[in-house]
């Protein structure tokens, strides 16, 4: 972490505490407003507890979004992953909400898999290693419930043919000073690396390719992210005849730890979507909480939920609002121990993963459906 | 060109009275000396007279490659273009070369068009353009009489999925100040130029990923491209299992003007293999030449037909050292006055495209059976 930052955010390192609203400012993007979520409730009928309890709290043009929609000009969704691991519950969170709202809007989703990025970002990875999670975690994307005929994943590495054609008229106008300036690249970073913004670009544009005119494109991530958007497919679009990216930014699911987003280099402290009901529970147990050094202490004092991943977990995994008004009241009050607490949540994760395994399982069958090739 | 700099060679600009011997040491290539031609003649039978003149002068690695191929192990050749425009008779010198290795070592020939590089590169340049010059530049390849069964020609953009794979491979272990140091890039080259070293790589090991077996390679080429084989593939190969590709290095083509490589930026000293014969008449009429002020003075002193353009296609185009030798002889003398010299060359030119622009034609027929794709 850089000296005097109390937080640092890139698409390869999130440190520290995050101020999400310092954020919002650094970055330059709109808090999501309640007016803006009630605009968005027209159309999705419900307001997703995402939303809701602002997980999804910042977005560039979703405005615009709405009014192209508004206006019968449907979008499509793009999102990622970078295949360096198994799938962990922090992971699902944007593809929650992408198939909300794939749902809700019938719109296209086209999910690009990074397998090239994390290759060449990682020197312990070989090529046969990403390509191998690639389809892992393509799984876990089926499990989320998109839709078979609108929702199109691919491999960087194997569908390159149709991405580097697109990728080249990106890379054109972009310099090795602006991959340096927006993501901090090096001399010593190799090429790949510094192509590889391009790549990432270029399926904001690929359903206007494939399709022959402009689609708008909105764009559900986690705000780390955020730097691909700003710094290059926004600033190119125009440029090459393209609408600009929407998006719309989700904050970190905390690992299970003291602090930091969860993350696949702590496994200790990351359910992974491949873990069983023993392995989930022994995490949950062993994990950091907002509770007091000793039972007598929290019995009088009260546990700390905002500081508390337990906590943060429910509001993710809990759709009932009163259900979380009780739990965050009985912390507060000393009624609720972390023991209880943890137990509860273990039994709620372990019941998600148990749906999720399953449907996970049976995405092995329709998974060359989901897959674009060239 | 820099200060103190009598000449430059990158691949992207030729300037300057090029003085070979001192390239050789700049590079840290090998001169070929009569007694490697004496080992090549073995296996080819006649010595090409690209060889017996030294338009072909320096190589890496050429004895390394006829070990492997006494020992068994045969080759495989592979060159490439950069289709920014049509061919000029400069573009054929490797090729014509390549076809006679390729006849008489019965090899493998993997071509590839480097359509990429030349979009990236050239601000003015669509990628229609560049993919329409690949197919018309393809064309001269096959007019030059290359084995269909065994030379297979590809288009960056059109087989990237087969080479973005391999490249990926390459650059994890490059970095942007590798490339500045050999290509003089800069902060403010785009980034496909800063990956494409990667792609130029690929292909001295796309047959053995093919063939899923280490097979040598031999390129030969104009002495412009070493950096690409110095620079990243001699010194990747080793890391990734593979030979280091070995090559042949040939001097430049003069254009019809004073000085400098033919190149197609400048058309009126360019004989394209497109032209028609009263355009090659017209060009080469006009052309610099080795010959005096006045006819008076040139009868008197003689012509310099070392640096004379007319002259040394004669070294290119006409097979006879005899006929070479008295117009050599001829002009020295004062008796073969530049008029005559320009006459006779044009007629030796336009019998050779008459041939070739035929071949060409045919060509059209074949193509897709020469095309590699993915």
């Amino acid at each position: 972490m850089p000296n005097n930052a109390e937080f640092i955010v890139t698409p390869w390192q999130v440190d520290g505490e995050v101020d999400y609203e310092k954020l919002i400012k650094e970055f330059g993007t709109t808090k999501i407003t309640n007016d803006l979520i009630d605009r968005l409730a027209k159309h999705t009928g419900e307001i997703h507890h995402f939303v809701k309890r602002k997980i999804f709290f910042s977005h560039r043009d979703l405005n615009w979004i709405l009014d192209k929609y508004e206006t019968g000009e449907n979008f499509f969704l793009y999102t990622g992953r970078g295949p360096s691991g198994h799938t962990h519950l922090g992971h699902l969170v944007p593809w929650i909400l992408t198939q909300h709202l794939q749902e809700k809007f019938g719109t296209d989703l086209y999910f690009q898999m990074t397998d090239d990025e994390k290759f060449l970002h990682n020197p312990d990875l070989t090529m046969d290693d990403t390509l191998n999670y690639t389809y892992e975690n393509a799984l876990d994307i089926i499990a989320c419930g998109f839709d078979p005929k609108k929702t199109f994943i691919f491999s960087d590495i194997e569908y390159s043919k149709t991405l580097y054609k697109i990728a080249l008229k990106v890379a054109k106008h972009i310099t090795f000073s602006t991959v340096k300036a927006v993501f901090g690249f090096k001399n010593s970073t190799n090429i790949g690396m510094n192509f590889f913004p391009a790549i990432q670009a270029a399926p904001c544009f690929l359903p206007s390719v494939l399709k022959g005119k402009n689609i708008p494109c909105l764009i559900p991530a986690a705000i780390d992210q955020d730097p691909y958007w700003r710094g290059i497919a926004r600033d190119i679009a125009p440029r090459l005849g393209f609408y600009k990216p929407a998006q719309i930014h989700s904050k970190f699911i905390p690992g299970l730890g003291k602090g930091g987003k969860m993350s696949a280099s702590e496994p200790e402290t990351a359910i992974f979507t491949v873990d069983s009901p023993n392995v989930v529970h022994k995490k949950i147990m062993n994990a950091f909480t907002g509770g007091k050094a000793t039972v007598q202490e929290q019995k009088k004092e009260g546990g700390i939920p905002e500081i508390c991943p337990i906590f943060q977990y429910y509001t993710v995994f809990l759709k009932d609002d009163k259900e979380i008004a009780e739990i965050h009241q009985r912390c507060k009050s000393g009624d609720l121990l972390c023991g209880e607490d943890k137990i509860h949540l273990s039994e709620v994760i372990k019941g998600f993963l148990k749906k999720h395994q399953k449907k996970r399982k049976d995405a092995t069958k329709v998974l060359e459906k989901f897959m674009l090739r060239d």
